[in-house]
């Protein structure tokens, strides 16, 4: 592909998300033309780019979709794979590539795919429906996930005893071994046509004890550097075994005796990379774009240390969102607001997300406690 | 103003080139819905927000454009004032204020105003026309400005000698003391409706024999510890006495005698702030949304020395615009391209503008003459 830059190209996104709205942020300094789909006429990227509206999941909206388009790519798992496997063979650019998209769409296949290629990771039982988990009980303690469309900590729940068991999930999953982890940690690695790598440092993630979400980042992770080497030849190697072109972002546990476990796997960008828009010399969002665009890749150097702090919608407000504590917030150095142009707060919604760039690691920590503590979305 | 962030909130800008661009950017992440307006139905903005196709220097244009908005700035100064005020009269906020666009729209009066309140200022003559550049001879060298519609470089020429004067602007206009400068320097500062007011660091451009248009810039200047605080101390200075609520930027000469000069203002985004992007804390664009919606200001730090280049359209070259050599330049770490979305190139037009980011000046320095030798918009 050439890169005209970009007189009538047109780069195709399933999902009108955050993600494709800091993708269109990115890609707007190389004059990308975006096109967009997505089920909610008011998703985040509505404004920003050419917006069909649409089901992600529905083989003949996603093909007519990409047959406008030159080049798609995903902010979202949960797509018609089969018509993105019909526009690669009509000569279409989809990136990444369906099949890698089925793969890891279903957490099963991709939990297969670990254990054929002999990545580390928890051990694990496929399970078909709860009487399958039933069977297994001893199993238990284990993390029960639903092998398709999970997402943002659905579908995913901790069985600690047999009494749990009713509420098993009573459909295709994987029971996985619960992993007695120190630290989760994240790294995201890109990889373009022409085979060239390049990861960005590992990450920490502290997840609210409830969600199943991510709460706090801290960049770089504070691992030791043999496991700061081991998370990239770990990552490395889940990119060059899939062949991938995207961006991927490989979430992994560091185990109380300091092995790494791969848990599972993102072909986008994702929440554990927004940091990088300023703490590092790429974002992902750019790296990404880079990537399916067959550039060479950035330099993704950390600049300074970094927190990301994502703003859920609190607990018992639904409604038109508001944004309380804001301009305290923001009259602080170094804190990047970005909200994601949703108009309705709900719960755990994930309303926008800051990051926090500070030279000095325990300023960054007090800076991180005090946006989480002061920034409210509320009703 | 309270800050709904911003569910209903319309923001107008008068202008959709480039700086409306990034702007728009910028206010992604604050939730704005920008409307613009411009009379290029293609124009940089076109395609990321509201759009209206009008003449900006039309009264009824603007102030149908206007009342549709909730709040009114400017990426531009040539525009109707006369709408303006009377949309302010109406009860809409414009920023910055239409007096202060008209003072500055001027270079006549503007100049006029630096001398009232005694804000160093190269001597000048006001002149009507040609005749009056004539009988003025005795103050060659110096520069002829022409009073309004002066733009990128346009409207103004030096006149060195007296056979010069036959290209004199026949209208009203300036002409100002040839000033025979060290550096030029530009401070922008910015300053909301509760009166704080922040400075970002001076920054040294280099301009383009030719074309009169900022070729390179480099941040911070390289000036002595004196004429930084006195740069900002004038700037200070200018934005006080001018009560201006948006964002300023100073353009300065440094004398070969170290005296500090103001050359011209511009009441928004300048050239000479793109760099703010990726190397200071806030960016200009954030600082100009936050000033004019009456937030706390932005911390103004630098985080790395940097080098901003401007893309022109290459002489000899009009028509689709190619990026030669962009692979090259973007493989290099710490450098950022932004394209404008201009479709045609021509010689000498803003296409695009590339910023470095080095902790290392030298290592900087090597980059930015490798961007300007090997980047080439031509068609």
């Amino acid at each position: 592909m050439t890169q005209p830059f970009y007189q009538n190209f047109k780069l195709g996104i399933l999902g009108g998300g955050q993600l494709g709205r800091m993708l269109i942020q990115a890609g707007i300094n190389y004059n990308i033309n975006f096109s967009i789909l997505d089920p909610d006429p008011q998703a985040p990227c509505h404004q920003l780019a050419e917006f069909t509206c649409g089901k992600l999941t529905d083989f003949d909206t996603v093909m007519a979709f990409g047959q406008s388009c030159d080049l798609i790519t995903i902010e979202i798992e949960n797509v018609n794979t089969a018509a993105l496997k019909e526009l690669v063979k009509q000569g279409k650019k989809v990136f990444p590539q369906p099949e890698l998209i089925e793969l890891i769409q279903d957490k099963r296949t991709q939990k297969q795919f670990y254990q054929d290629r002999k990545i580390p990771t928890a051990d694990f039982i496929l399970t078909a429906n709860k009487e399958e988990v039933q069977q297994n009980k001893s199993f238990l303690p284990a993390v029960n996930k639903l092998g398709r469309e999970g997402y943002d900590g659905r579908g995913v729940q901790v069985l600690k005893e047999e009494k749990d068991i009713a509420k098993a999930f009573d459909a295709p999953g994987v029971l996985e071994k619960l992993v007695d982890f120190r630290k989760e940690i994240s790294v995201l690695v890109a990889r373009n046509e022409k085979g060239d790598v390049s990861f960005f440092p590992p990450v920490e993630m502290v997840l609210h004890p409830e969600a199943n979400l991510v709460e706090y980042l801290f960049s770089p992770a504070q691992i030791s550097n043999g496991l700061y080497w081991e998370a990239q030849r770990i990552a490395s190697r889940v990119i060059e075994e899939m062949q991938l072109v995207g961006l991927l972002a490989v979430e992994m546990f560091v185990t109380k005796d300091g092995k790494i476990l791969v848990n599972e796997v993102a072909p986008r960008p994702h929440n554990s990379g927004h940091q990088t828009i300023e703490a590092n010399t790429t974002s992902q969002y750019e790296q990404h774009l880079r990537a399916i665009l067959n550039l060479p890749l950035g330099n993704t150097k950390e600049i300074m240390p970094s927190a990301m702090v994502n703003l859920l919608g609190e607990e018992g407000f639904t409604g038109l969102a508001k944004y309380n504590g804001i301009e305290q917030v923001i009259a602080l150095a170094g804190v990047h607001v970005h909200l994601y142009g949703k108009k309705i707060t709900k719960p755990f919604r994930k309303m926008g997300h800051v990051t926090i760039v500070d030279a000095d690691v325990e300023s960054l920590k007090k800076k991180a406690r005090f946006v989480k503590d002061t920034l409210k979305v509320i009703a």
